[in-house]
């Protein structure tokens, strides 16, 4: 497994075969390991989870749980939030208090609610999307699994739109949303995007703030996951502010912005929230308190209790880094060793988030990952980053190096650049074979 | 206000005029203290609070935040709950865990989202609702404001049912259901109901389980609210469990129940949950797995360490008991002192729950809770306790005893009961005048 360079499509026959022998046996030591790793999902691992247990301090039996108002969380009411939370979270999300809703503990909640009402009640006035003959939705891919169950769920089609590294192909946005107004939203994680770590550059958040679209009831679902997931404190990625920046291009109403602090406290235990103007908070809060009395105040009294403010909330961030940093290191450092100029394969290197996105070459996703899978080491499934999890090139794996601890990432990086260098011989070895 | 018994209905005019001449001095009275009281909603009283207060210490920094399967309650995952809350949960409503979802702060919202699930998916396979012509509800009434607002919301007519102190009128139910398939439900508080206090009767509940419905997807919903939020310990009502009830019944997936602990703990930072058939926990868990990762296992965890089994919980409720027995007590001898024999009005006298029922005269409930508003006493909205807030006899008012203080409480009643005769004695002459 060292020092051999030689791209794998200038290999002969002969070659090949020696290289599939070669891998065979290294596969093999792999599976005599019997490994059980998860690199499937993009949880915190169990030494980031400690980081928050402060927070179950920050509240006790002897403690003052009113707000600053006089508002006492441990009782019913305050809708959309308490004040302290919206001044903790707008910071966070670079918005105001005044456009912010706190919910409970999942921004995919939100996320779900909100196509769910637009579906039964229509958006600020708009018909119902249920008594429309078709909706559909642009979904930029490889993108994220969750975002696309959510529509599909709603029966809703779903349009790819290649990512870059600027973000979606904006020329193909545009055009698709002028021209369409069965195109209703487009999901997005403009920041350190799911999978590739790709954040949005700043022409493409303008030209997302002057789409012009032929559906009044048309809405970006700005997914900022990963706003202050930075990796490292001096190389980090900037988005900006997509709200402000629609205000400013006279299409207040065309976003909403979700957020939680799921990957910053406790995941499932932490706080969401959506950001958007005046109108559309609106809209919402007329169908928010059909449905709720209000979320969980002492939740986020505990949140605003143990950060403070966003000085603590970033500090905080910091000892995620280095927790999770190496891990992302430790992989980029292991395909580049190993997959390096065999022209097999290509991956991102994000500077925040959760994920690194690879590109096998066509064909060769599943087996990668179901190689993987028979040697005790889960990815994501293939496809999955795909809406209906159909990648038409079978190409895009996403990593997920959070979890595991990091001797375990080493292996398992190893056991992936295995499997992909055997997956991708043995496929050219079935193409020079059709060949003859 | 003393001694006097004559029923209002046997006085001349001349009397009827003398007391409305000394009730409205009597009502000054109460206006010149510039009260500000509040018993419009159902909402614990900080007393009640601080019992639950030992619930903040039951977790803290140093505690291990694991189950017992070993599941860390800090990460993601578990859609359905945590086994030891299921457990808890499952006891306190008397369901098998197997049979429990656990949901996060608020069963309002497990209710609309069952509500809009049916809406957008159907039922177990049926015609999602959105797609039929027509959805209705029966709705016992007085009922409970916050149903109605749901079924109101999705634009489900709603068909009136008359209450009894045994339940809905069955037979009324029983043909309703059985000869129209656009009834695709009912909403239900079946202990200590909203605003009675009325328990269902064992063949009530034995009759709701041996419904024939018409419709295929119609479903009672069993918000089980008060099960164990008894007043006394020695005079309790007792609830037959409807899902052993419908199951022995041969109608297995008839039913929908909710709970929480939402006037156990905190309102809004408790635990909430669904029980129901197999059948229809698969149809719900196919919907929340996309809508959600899991809710949140450190509150529940929090729950099951606070009361560790339902004994813990019982006794909990006594103290709750201890609290607002004195303020129920209060209100009831207040209006027995005041009203009785003056043929008036009628109130309930509950073993449980959270409020008491008042029946006024036809046509005075809208002026009693606007001259008790007028003297700083707020009640819930007259019209409120039915569908589309509209009381066809102007008669029913909601009385919430729990939050104020109990001086307060027997200061509220007592200026409520001089509304009560004011408004009352003001109709009579007119009334009296009109014949003339």
């Amino acid at each position: 497994m060292v020092g051999k360079m030689k791209a794998y499509r200038e290999m002969t026959k002969q070659e090949l075969e020696q290289e599939v022998v070669a891998l065979k046996a290294e596969y093999k030591k792999f599976q005599d390991m019997e490994l059980s790793l998860n690199m499937a999902r993009g949880k915190p691992c169990m030494e980031q989870l400690d980081l928050s247990m402060g927070m179950m301090d920050a509240l006790y039996s002897g403690a003052d749980l009113s707000c600053e108002d006089g508002t006492d969380c441990r009782n019913y009411g305050v809708l959309t939030g308490i004040r302290e939370a919206k001044e903790l979270i707008g910071a966070m999300m670079e918005n105001k208090p005044e456009n912010i809703i706190i919910y409970g503990n999942s921004s995919l909640n939100v996320m779900y609610d909100t196509v769910s009402r637009a579906y039964t009640h229509g958006v600020m006035g708009s018909t119902p999307w249920c008594r429309l003959p078709r909706v559909r939705f642009l979904c930029p891919v490889p993108g994220y699994d969750r975002h696309f169950a959510i529509t599909e769920y709603f029966g809703i089609d779903m349009i790819p739109v290649p990512m870059t590294p600027e973000g979606p192909n904006m020329d193909l946005v545009e055009q698709l949303v002028a021209n369409d107004d069965t195109i209703k939203g487009i999901w997005c994680v403009p920041k350190y995007s799911n999978p590739q770590g790709y954040s949005y550059s700043d022409d493409t958040v303008r030209r997302f703030a002057r789409l012009k679209p032929a559906a009044r009831d048309f809405r970006i679902f700005w997914d900022n996951a990963y706003g202050i997931h930075h990796l490292y404190d001096d190389n980090q990625d900037y988005l900006i502010e997509i709200l402000e920046e629609c205000r400013k291009a006279g299409n207040p109403d065309m976003v909403y912005k979700f957020a939680s602090t799921s990957k910053i406290t406790f995941p499932g235990s932490g706080i969401a929230a959506i950001a958007t103007s005046r109108n559309n908070l609106e809209d919402i809060e007329t169908q928010l308190s059909r449905q709720t009395i209000g979320h969980d105040k002492v939740n986020q009294l505990r949140h605003v209790r143990f950060f403070k403010d966003l000085e603590g909330m970033k500090a905080h961030m910091r000892k995620h880094a280095d927790v999770i940093r190496p891990k992302f290191e430790a992989i980029e450092e292991t395909l580049e060793a190993n997959l390096d100029g065999l022209g097999i394969g290509e991956w991102t290197k994000p500077k925040g988030g959760y994920f690194i996105s690879f590109d096998s070459m066509e064909g060769c996703a599943k087996r990668i990952v179901d190689r993987a899978k028979k040697a005790g080491v889960t990815m994501t499934g293939a496809g999955a980053t795909w809406p209906y999890g159909k990648d038409p090139h079978d190409s895009n794996i996403r990593i997920a190096p959070t979890y595991p601890p990091l001797d375990d990432i080493r292996l398992a990086a190893q056991l992936f650049t295995v499997c992909v260098r055997l997956v991708s011989a043995e496929k050219l070895l079935e193409e020079v074979k059709e060949a003859c």
